[in-house]
């Protein structure tokens, strides 16, 4: 099942997408719903993020060549994490699919994308242990962790670094039913190919992440964990379009432009 | 003004508090309201939380004493804040006057009370000059900051150390009106005051962390900024009440309990 969330004359509604077709429901993926006899062309929606979570949760540092590199790029030497490593964001800075990421003026070139598999939790949940983890998720979407590299050297918070105002592209759907262990990511930068990972790689699952977070936060419905990226990331000019396609999700496709 | 929030048979309402009687009113403090003819009794009323923000900005190291402790208890040198640092933490956290803080079972004796004022975002805003940086203010409660002193150490994000579930008790009310930089803050554990400030020794005023925030960031209705707090914090153990006093707002009350 493929959910979409979209704009109705001002109001975003749901949607389930069944190939270029939406099928308008009442209700929303968290409560219930009930299909309408509403159709709409996939290509005529204005889509909106697929939620906004009431807690937007971050793992870092998750993926085997990624921390190699983020520990090249910082002059120090790799740590492994020996948890998973988790931190919260501001909501402010989400932006669907389609919509543009803004570069602050005064970023400087070190501004990169992070290609990111998402889950989304579906219900509430505390204390949950690994093997019961994935019962809370509805399912899994498409995020692009935007960061500041220079920003994030004094930005222990990453408030600024990678928390501004559009540093968070996510969408376009929630797919459910998924594997989040073996789901191909493809990032392009202007059509280019620049990585192509597994989520199978990753150095803690989507599983230990909530098995962690559930062992002193409530999980809510809609939350998302967000599960780091894979690799080198590159530079991004305004100009530039970013997509990121997640095998059985879809396509995340943002440009950039300048803020002023 | 003085809001509440308070619940309607499972629903959340908001009224205004007049002495010891609350007004219902229609809508809430952000979008508008209408009085109604209801009339209750502050005493019989379950306080919630007086909003849940979209999102939780929280200051720190922002009094002079706590800046020099902080550094004390560290073994480091203190290092005065060159600007306004922020972080966001998770909205679960969130309790309510009178609710329960639950110290978690492997938490250590270093779990203690932050008291501070709390600024409530009354509508968006995005880059605000120092003048004009509270024009978006609506007015302030009272939040406790609870954290684990030993998590901190290791957890860069304080999502475990600082936001735990029950680790953000907010309120009772929401003032409107009043000078945010002449405040008298009390701190009383078990009814012996422990501190008594003034939020006028801020190193960093409300003014200066929404001219930082809306750089980066829009806020939005309903977002709280947590402004830190000042000199020593003390430990609190099961059993303990808390209780912080912010003049014109009220007094923010909380028991501890055992997580297990």
């Amino acid at each position: 099942m493929k959910w979409c969330r979209f704009d109705n004359g001002g109001v975003p509604i749901y949607g389930l997408v069944e190939g270029d077709q939406v099928i308008q429901v009442d209700g929303d993926p968290f409560n219930g719903h009930r299909e309408t006899d509403v159709r709409l062309d996939l290509g005529q929606v204005k889509l909106l993020v697929p939620v906004v979570p009431p807690t937007l949760y971050a793992g870092g540092l998750n993926y085997p060549d990624h921390v190699v590199w983020a520990a090249e790029h910082a002059g120090t030497a790799p740590v492994w994490p020996k948890e998973p490593i988790v931190g919260t964001r501001a909501t402010s800075g989400l932006i669907a699919h389609e919509e543009n990421i803004v570069k602050p003026d005064d970023a400087t070139e070190e501004f990169q994308y992070e290609g990111e598999l998402v889950a989304v939790i579906g219900k509430t949940a505390k204390y949950l242990s690994r093997e019961e983890a994935l019962d809370c998720v509805l399912g899994y979407t498409i995020g692009n962790d935007v960061s500041e590299r220079t920003w994030q050297r004094d930005d222990p918070n990453n408030w600024r670094a990678k928390d501004s105002d559009t540093f968070h592209p996510m969408g376009p759907f929630i797919t459910t039913g998924i594997d989040p262990t073996d789901l191909e990511v493809k990032v392009r930068l202007n059509g280019d190919e620049k990585i192509r990972f597994n989520t199978g790689t990753m150095i803690w699952a989507v599983a230990d992440y909530i098995q962690k977070i559930t062992r002193y936060h409530t999980l809510q419905p809609g939350d998302t964990i967000w599960t780091g990226t894979e690799g080198a990331t590159l530079n991004m000019y305004p100009g530039d379009t970013i997509e990121i396609e997640i095998q059985d999700i879809g396509i995340l496709r943002n440009r950039v432009v300048s803020e002023s």
